[in-house]
């Protein structure tokens, strides 16, 4: 029999539900456009368009990945967070940690 | 007899600790310093300094403030939000969503 | 026998050269992996990696596309706007206008 | 009799106009405001106002801040940039190269 601590639980429940997973094909159908955004983009350089307007498609990828991002922020505050902040402790503290992290890079990129 | 909700025995401890206390004095010191740095900015436009030195001060404030604003939302997530999500239930949702809107704000500002 | 006024030939000359094309090869190669990167956030919703190394990748992917904006704006002020600025007139209000409106654009997202 | 070289002659023009100064006193009255905004956020952590509501505050500084910046460097664009575009050589090089890395400052902060 395997014995699981409390942090390992939790790791492992938000291994499995991950938050975002009821959105999962919501998720993989914006990332997908976000792909052809991006190859629409290498497009317009290879034919030399004009630079205002790359600059603007940049633009419109630059905020449809702050969305996708925004999105798996909130699903991961929802679920593994709030689950960790129940079990309390270090493993609270970790994912909280971890999310604030995340949330500064985003803010700064 | 005051009756009290698990709603609003939350928003108190909220209210009450609000997080941040602990590092109140710290956080006072910076926000002094920025409204210095808002009011150099002033006195460069109107003594007419050249803009590309006045932009420079102000992505200093802009960076000052944008540290200000990370370190309180790591505080509301430690504490405010914690206390909720061990609580659960409506309460939890409503500050998840409160804090999901803020890092939105922040991201997008 | 066409006739060229000023206006015409500042697009046209700018339309020619468009700036970046002195580096265009490097600039389809950060393109390229640009989305290889997308294709990477994909491939990680697709196999349900942890949310915060997704969002890591996210800030990654926006801060090399920010990189190649900033490289295009930088061509196209040095190229297009020196060009329509030197031919003074409409032709250089409207080129600054634009390129100030592509700045706003990149500044707010 | 002083001798002035061209490079010093836009350096001259750039500093007495300052592209701005036309609008002086409506960028002088929102940077009043902001350094209000400024002081008000320090009165808030002050009384200890909810985090989330100083989270809003600050987001709105910044937004004050940004709009401040791009009116700016719009102004500098058109004013200073083009001025030294029309001298061209390296003076037209250096404002450019000023311009650009101010814009860079600005979309990462």
């Amino acid at each position: 029999m395997e014995i699981i601590t409390p942090a390992e639980a939790t790791t492992e429940a938000c291994h499995i539900t991950h938050g975002y997973i009821g959105d999962k094909s919501q998720y993989l159908a914006r990332l997908k456009r976000i792909e052809g955004q991006a190859r629409g983009i290498h497009r317009m350089v290879d034919e030399e368009t004009y630079c205002i307007d790359i600059l603007t498609q940049i633009s419109a990828l630059t905020k449809a990945l702050e969305g996708v991002a925004l999105g798996l922020l909130d699903d991961h505050l929802k679920h593994c967070v709030v689950d960790a902040a129940k079990l309390g402790g270090e493993q609270a503290e970790i994912k909280i940690k971890e999310a604030s992290d995340a949330i500064a890079r985003l803010v700064r990129s």
